[in-house]
Parts: C-alpha cells; structure tokens; sequence
C-alpha cells in the first residue's frame, strides 16, 4: 500500500536515525521485560491474569510514547534512565487502552498486532482484569521506593490527567458512533483519546529532567501536535490500508459510522491537515535547537507510517 | 433476617457513635458532591460518561472505606480534613471496582444497593468507561495541586497497592469458580480482593497524620483483619441475606460455585471465623488507647450488618 501522507518526507528520517528508534524499542523491551520478571516473584494461584497482562505488554507495537518520554527526558539534559519509570508506566496505560477498547462492549476487536486480541485468548473478565491491573500499576511503577517524591507527584498528576483524558476521548468516540459527522467533535476525540498522552509522555520525560516549565509547555504542545497528526493517520490508515499489514482489522471505522477526519474532510484535506499538525509540532521543537532533531525524525515517522 | 454473625454485639454500637457515622458519611457525602460539581466545569460532548461516574459515586452505599480513612487520621492525631482527598480517592477505587466487578463478563449483576446496576442504565461501554474514569480520577485527586508531594507519592504508592490487590483478588475469584472449596485460595481471594484496600485506608489516614511507621502497621493489620472479617461477613449474607435486604442479587456465590468461607467451613464456623477476625483487629488497637474507640465500634459493627 502506498504510504498514507507523505511518500516524500521518508528522506527526512535517516538510517542514522532509524537504528537509533530500533536501539530504544530494544532498550524499552528489555526494560518491560525485566520488570514482568521482577513481579513473578508475586505469584496468583489459579489466575492467568499475569499471562494476560504479559501477552499485550510484551507484544511489541511501536513503542512510540515511551520513546517519547526518554528522548523528552534527554533533549532537556536529563538521562534517560531517570525517565525509565514513566516510560514503563506509559506504555502500561498505552495497553490498558488497547485492551479495554478492543473489548466486545467497545470497538469489538478481534486483532491487534496481528495477533488475537487480549480477550479472545484469555476471555473478557481476564482482559478487562488485565487492563484494570495495568492502569493501577502505572501508578504503582511512578510511586515505587527510590523515586523522589516531588517528582513521583508530578508524574501521578501527568499521567492521571493524560489517562483521564483517554478515557473521555473514548466516551465521546463511542457516543459519536452513528452521528453525522462533526468536525467539532471529531477534535475532541482526537485531542483527548490521542493527543493527550503523547503530550503527557513529551510532560512526563521533560520533568524527569528538571526542565523548566517554559520547557514543558513546548515540548508538551509538541506531544500534542504529534498526536493530533498520529490519530488523522490512523483514520487515514483505516480507511485505505489492508488488515493484513495494519495488524488490525481496517475499514471498521465507516462500518460503524465513527467520528473521523477522513469523514470530515475527505482524504486529501485530511493527509494535508496530518501535514500541517506535525509542522506545528515541529515548530514547537525550534527553541530547542538541533538537540531536538531526533523528536522532530519521529514527527516525520509519525505521518509516514504506514501501519 | 437475623444478623449473620453476632446480634448481642449490638450493644457494643452506642446510639452515640451510630450518629458520629451517620455525620461522617454526610460529611463524605458532601465532599463528593462539591468535588462532582467541579468536575463539572470540563464539559463532555455527547457523552453519558460523567452522568455514569456520578450514578455510582453517589449512591449511597455504607461509606465504610472515606470513613476509615478520615478516622484513622483522626486517631493518629491529625485533622481529618488533611485525609479528605485520600477518602474520595479510596471512594472512587472502591465504586471502580463495583462498577467492573458487576459487568456481565465478571460478576453479571443487575442490582447493587437496591438500584439498577451501572451497565443496566448506562450499557457496558459506559460503565466499562467510568470504572477506567473512576481509577484514573483516584490517582488525580491524590496527586492534586495543594498536596505535598512527598505525601501525594507516599498514598499513590499505598492506593495503587490497594487497586492492584482488588484486581488480583477478583482475578483468583473469577478463577477459582467451578472449583472445589479450597481453604488457602479463600483467604488468597479475601485477603486481596477486600482485606487490601481496607489496610489501606487506615494506612492513607495514618500516613495523612504524619504518624510513625510502627502506627501504620497498627492500624494497616486493624484494617487488613477487618477487611477479611467483612468479606466472611459478605459471604455469609449472600449465603443467609436476602435480596430485597442486600440490595443486590443473594445465593448467586453458591450458583456459581464460588470460593468463600461458608463453602469451605459451612455456616456456623464461618460466624465463628468472622469474630476471631474481628478480635484480631481489636487487638491491634489496643496500643492507641482509648482514641481508637471509635474504630472499635466499626468493628462490631462490620459483623452486626445485615447488608
């Protein structure tokens, strides 16, 4: 399939640029995968709840807001380890989303990542158990001994009010399902199910490195701009990509009458607009200087993903 | 109906302290509606998410967990309002987990304090929502602006303990149906899905006061043998109460086989079981004195309910 905004942008991201991406998941993985270990020291009899929390933790995906709240973290002079906890509890609220919102009673989802959705292998109660466990736990990771407790608070309040934000933006995308479509509308949705806790990740990592709170605006207003643009794409990708390369069941959007961009606007004026929010987002970068370029590569990625 | 457990204990409740309760929950009432009403300021288009969330946060119900945690602060010297946003957090983790536990890929209830179930009025994707809503919002109201951050992180760390013990509770609950009675897999199940939050409870009011860590293990082991006196005391109404009286669906443990005290001890040693927790727990405040006895009126009084 052909890339759903811009073909021309894949020269801004280098192959410099995409080992380093690679090199992250890699560490991100490792970081997940360690602390699953560390919690099986707690075993629950009779439950696979701790397999149905480590089959969607561990089954890759993109990675894409903890990477976020580490680069956030080093562009502002900090190290990245000290951003590793709201790494790990983004990503637990990332899938808590994906599995409550792949259940029956939401979008009714059969496939993520290519592979059976959370509660087709371990059925609804496990799911909506696992999604529940992980939202509690990302909590528990940013409050964990050793975390100063300054810093702790300020996570807690980021990623509550980013969590928090999902959840509305989801309410509002589940009303709107059958409505006609509503450009005013559809910016909510975005700006809360997506936008967001990308700006919570961007949030998130700037405050692990004490940066000052002119810098937590830019970087936050980056994060949000970058998931605006992320969650057009998605709507583009639903309308025009395969199942088979989205790893997730395509064209359900206009089954079932959602509020999208593509509805709104067509696709063409969406993949402009995609092109515009990720200009904003990397204009909020400029006061950064080069320190930023890598944030501004993965703004590039985010519109030329295709999946 | 007769009382489950002990109906000569009655005389240990004073009509003193039976008005002292009815204050406080009026009290915890009121704070929640105030807080409701502020969260009223962020509109939510075309969604019945906060009608959802407010539906089950104000019904009622016994209050048990806000007033432990005013009480226990209290008791360690502090002033209970300096607790308050730990008793709306507790609240909402507790409603949360009604709300879910009640979802017909759980517990599949229709009825919960004499009321429709969330999902009946609302539908599952709403009521799936507001429990996500109501987890997230605990996390929020923790970590507010105002609180001390070293505070804030201390009760994330206590409250999120509490949410995952819940979860993993429910978990071995969902599981453990349909098996043979098994001993150990009741007090796992006890302990975690009801004990756990109970602990902490007295630990945030404790923690709210700035008492010593030898206090908060008082308190946290009142708490924690409480909690497991409540949830035998639960089973048996399930077992001995009737509908109209609960407010929610009686006998329906033993059609679904599930694990609880009267299935392994049968009634009579269950009652017996329930009163040793409760002593157990009146022990453990025996070092605070006369100011704790008001928590030893809730102790009785968690074994004389009838719902």
């Amino acid at each position: 399939m052909s890339l759903p905004v811009d073909d021309a942008s894949t020269a801004a991201v280098s192959g410099e640029w995409q080992r380093w991406l690679e090199q992250q998941r890699k560490w991100v993985d490792a970081a997940i995968s360690t602390h699953l270990n560390e919690l099986k020291s707690h075993p629950q009899p009779h439950s696979r709840l701790p397999a149905a929390v480590e089959y969607s933790l561990t089954q890759g995906g993109k990675r894409l807001r903890p990477v976020l709240v580490l680069e956030s973290c080093r562009v502002c002079g900090g190290p990245s380890e000290r951003a590793l906890p709201a790494a790990i509890a983004v990503e637990c609220v990332h899938t808590f989303s994906l599995i409550h919102d792949d259940l029956p009673a939401l979008d009714d989802d059969e496939l993520r990542r290519g592979r059976p959705t959370n509660h087709k292998v371990f059925g609804e109660a496990m799911a909506l158990l696992a999604g529940d466990w992980l939202l509690a736990h990302a909590f528990a990771v940013l409050s964990a001994d050793g975390i100063d407790g300054q810093l702790a608070a300020d996570w807690v309040r980021m990623l509550s009010a980013g969590a928090l934000g999902m959840v509305v933006g989801q309410g509002a995308d589940i009303a709107g399902e059958g409505r006609p479509a509503d450009a005013e509308l559809v910016e909510f949705i975005h700006l809360h199910k997506t936008a967001r806790l990308l700006e919570t990740c961007c949030r998130m990592g700037a405050r692990a490195a004490d940066a000052p709170a002119e810098t937590l605006e830019l970087l936050g207003r980056f994060g949000r701009c970058l998931g605006q643009a992320f969650q057009v794409v998605d709507d583009l990708l639903d309308r025009t990509g395969s199942t088979a390369r989205l790893g997730k069941r395509a064209g359900k959007d206009a089954d079932v009458s959602k509020q999208t961009y593509p509805a709104v606007y067509g696709v063409d004026e969406s993949r402009a607009r995609a092109r515009q929010l990720v200009e904003s987002a990397v204009q909020a970068l400029e006061p950064l200087g080069p320190r930023a370029e890598r944030l501004h590569s993965l703004a590039q990625f985010v519109i030329m993903r295709d999946r």
